[in-house]
């Protein structure tokens, strides 16, 4: 039984979950709990990241998807007249239906050269906002990876958390696809890094292997209080808490969770490296499971026969920017296959 | 592996999924789908409950849970001065941490004697609204099952739908524990007649064996269009929309849904007849799977030894209401343990 | 030229405003000053109302409207799960069109006798409200005078606040009627109790004489960060914000606040006493501009064909309560015109 | 009596009101009248302006500011998940606060050379908006002026509307400086075309004359209905709206209106002239009361010794962007004192 006509390299959540989750998700099953994430499994999920980030003093919620992990942290830090800064590319800004602005705040935008943010980008924003007839930025929103597949350094990170705590700016990393940043080979920066350089941020299930899933960390004091009301009045709290708790501990055991991000990484180099052999150019720098080859439109025709996958942007009348996507779920021969048609 | 210390008849979401969900989620496991509930498994679920239903010509669309379809739904339907009607004791009016407010809708409540809506209280609430310094009331809010239990009859819910097409006021049915109402055997009410005396209503899955999941229905051609950008934007379409298409499918296949909550029910009934027999009174008729008895606290305290449940309110200094629920996940062993423990 | 046909006892907002505002605003009316409520004009306003309140270390920010102060007040002080208690006869409850909801707030409504709340009303809604899956009360709103002219005694206030802050509660009074109320024969409370007492209230022009505009008054330290951002996202700063710093200059001036109000309500104990005499009953105890009376159907229609004024409710077969509001520019041939129409 | 220590040409509402407006409100103060804007004044300022405006079919109603007039008819008009398009330079995205967000909606912006927006750049957003994981524009907004003084001229408004209409969007006119726009030797468009080829705009009062006021003017009839709900919810809803009602009554006779704009945009082009002659450029072309010359540091230094304007932004290092505005109470002495001053 096939859902799709093509193999796709369009997405990183075209399949279900990885077994292991599926399998701990059976044996649990008829386990009574009580609900809305209270329950031990959640509860096991919450030790084991806290032991990989190694920091204990976090609070750790499960919510559903990615666009619910960002207005509910956005909404939940700042005060109505209040508004946060993210790169004019950024998921918040042009792929989630205005989801941030239905909560009430503005996203003020700044152009980028590449979706990544730096102090001095942060800090046009914050200088042009001086008075009461302006709103007051006082949030900053990352992607690791970005929209692009690229990754913050953590030279860079360090640069842009020093910024913000030195003029009371919040930082907020959305890390749906944080798992493969941190598996990257360019990656210097660990879990516990990305947790004290921040003060919030979220660990993507969805797109590395859960059903559905993010694990948001809350590592600010400040920003702790009252959270599970915020995930109830938006329609957060599952009644099963214990579906998003049991996948993340399958995912925190035997690191798992990291495991599946390198080989998605693994699967997205191996393109990349054809590509480069071929002398074909890339949109940003293949560094991650994402990766944008600028190619001939003819050859982008004829992988479509076969393969699913973004046409991203164009670059010019003959050439086109793509997207490539690999998964946890990418199998070898797929990759091969994608290769060889490459000829 | 207990998580819970003692049986529980607290909720009926306390395990897992019904073990056919739990099959169709691994055997679909690896198909590759198109996301955000597009997918076939999505649509095919989506066809099985139109069959039921017997009408073709409704929209469907598959959400997490309650809190999450009720907001969805309400500010969908509402302009910002509109308001909805509800009970005193409606769960989007207590139990949703102002879910629907932060929509930005006022909720007008009416005191019920038992949690259920007649012509005349809604009327009051339209009556009383007169002028641009009040909110106007547009949406009716009804559950079925409500919150103690109860179920509408033809008749009743023929007359509230008469009434509100009339005065030109939509109607909602929350349909957490509707799979439950429609198998009491009380009941006179088809899907079809649910369907067509509602503008929109919902078919809960969380309360009825599925891990998450709810089936909202719109019948009312206005009130279809773009409901996608709403749930996009309240974050609330999942990456993996297959996610609740493949558990309705299983539902809605070989009767499942409906012999899920027979059970319950059933089990539920098998506790009351003992109870009526022992001269046990009710808070409210005991007609689907939540019974409302009147125990002398002696009894409460010993049976709360052994299971989970809740105190509903209280009665007088010796007797308080207690709330028992039975689910798809019920066991003959434990009703009858818990029958005997009654002695 | 006469733009109603009856003479008006309808409310206190009827006529322009007292000929000493309009003479001020005249003189100052080519003085160029800085926009938005910055000018000296407004900063004096501010400053003859912290000499009357005898506090100085208090914000004071011009409004337009009470409704605007109310919706102001509320989600500046408000976290978004959070609510505010008041009685189900407030007029944020019923008559401003779902103002605070459309802020995104709940208002949990207690049922009181007469309009007023108590710490018992308050700790209803306080102890019922217990976890995430509710709203979280978090402010407590009261009027003096009430909706229905009612007054609250140094006693009553003093253990409304004290109960306020033991449980955390931040307490704030609509004071649209707020000079009728310290004016009346009734009253023991100074202005200086009045901010002590709360944590946040407004002083009503619109309804004492101003052509609009009401003076919020932020005791407590905690609310005044910020609060001209909020103004000015809810369209509330104006360009010429003198306007109204000119009126309440006026009005602090020689008293003038406060002889109006008296006037009014001497006016309207004038036609209390006569309607005492005649025993006629009143709905609720005539202490301020606003009275209740309970007068025959056939004498309400005869009034009907000189004057305006609401009937407030029936009462029974043969009898209404109307309200008769008497204001600053109530003349005495008037009052005496009505009494003597009694007959 | 002075309140500045300088002659400000900084804004257009400096100042009280003009003198006629001042006196229709002293001549009317004690007429008795209904509140909320239903009154006859109201009426009355409201035929006046269907006069002018040669189309009797359509809704007007009275607001206190800019702000507010935006953030109403937006949020009247869009459904959640629509939003406005405007410029990156418009009022509503930078200097409103977040009122528009706040709201629950985003703005998509579009860069422009002079503020101005064209059928090819609403297109662009438009274009990019394709599915349910973005926002649905769905509104247009412009000014006229513009916020550096630029008018439309009939040929650009007639194809911006054209393209609105084909398209299925909403066109709105901000018409804070409409007054100026329609009265400058340049413009070639009439009231009637700029209702007829917008859904709905709004006449400004406190830029012109009035102590604070505009005029909404809903030509739509889709867009008509129930304004007023609206209104109350965001307190604009005035209790004596007679204030508003009785100022345009006055400035919509006699062309009041237009006398005034008429006189700020000839002591604007007195400066302006002069500063052309002395080749000064200009930042926009010099058309309406507000002009943006570019002027050497020295020379605004010793201009700010006496006068108050904005240095608008930076052009280099030894000349900067400035703004002088005139308005109708700008007088002829201090324009030539001014333009002797540049001397």
């Amino acid at each position: 039984m096939s859902n799709m006509q093509k193999i796709s390299f369009k997405d990183d959540y075209s399949e279900g979950a990885h077994p292991e989750i599926l399998k701990l998700l059976t044996e649990t099953n008829l386990v009574q709990t009580i609900g809305y994430g209270e329950d031990e499994f959640s509860n096991k999920a919450r030790q084991l990241i806290k032991n990989e980030i190694k920091i204990d003093d976090v609070d750790i919620h499960f919510v559903t998807g990615g666009t619910q992990a960002n207005l509910l942290v956005i909404s939940s830090v700042l005060k109505p007249y209040q508004s946060v800064i993210s790169a004019t590319t950024a998921h918040i800004e042009v792929h989630e239906a205005g989801a941030i602005e239905a909560t009430g705040h503005k996203i003020n935008t700044v152009e980028t050269l590449d979706g990544k943010l730096t102090p001095g980008k942060i800090k046009e924003v914050s200088d042009y906002h001086t008075d009461e007839h302006m709103v007051q930025p006082k949030l900053v929103f990352i992607s690791n990876s970005t929209e692009t597949g690229l990754i913050y350094s953590k030279k860079e990170l360090t640069e842009i958390s020093d910024f913000c705590r030195k003029e009371g700016l919040y930082l907020y990393l959305d890390g749906a696809r944080l798992a493969s940043a941190l598996t990257s080979e360019h990656n210097d920066l660990t879990l516990k890094d990305i947790t004290e350089l921040t003060d919030v941020f979220y660990l993507g299930g969805t797109k590395n292997g859960a059903l559905l899933g993010e694990a948001i960390v809350i590592n600010n004091e400040n920003l702790k209080e009252d959270f599970r009301f915020m995930m109830k009045q938006k329609g957060a709290l599952l009644a099963k808490g214990r579906l998003i708790g049991i996948q993340f501990s399958a995912l925190f055991q035997n690191n798992l969770y990291f495991r599946l991000a390198k080989h998605a990484n693994k699967s997205a180099k191996k393109i990349a490296n054809v590509l480069r052999i071929k002398k074909f150019d890339f949109y940003t720098e293949a560094v991650t499971n994402q990766i944008f080859p600028i190619l001939p439109n003819d050859l982008i025709e004829k992988l479509h026969q076969k393969y699913e996958f973004y046409v991203w942007s164009k670059v010019n009348k003959t050439h086109s920017v793509v997207r490539i996507i690999c998964s946890w779920a990418t199998n070898e021969k797929d990759v091969n296959g994608f290769i060889s048609d490459l000829q």
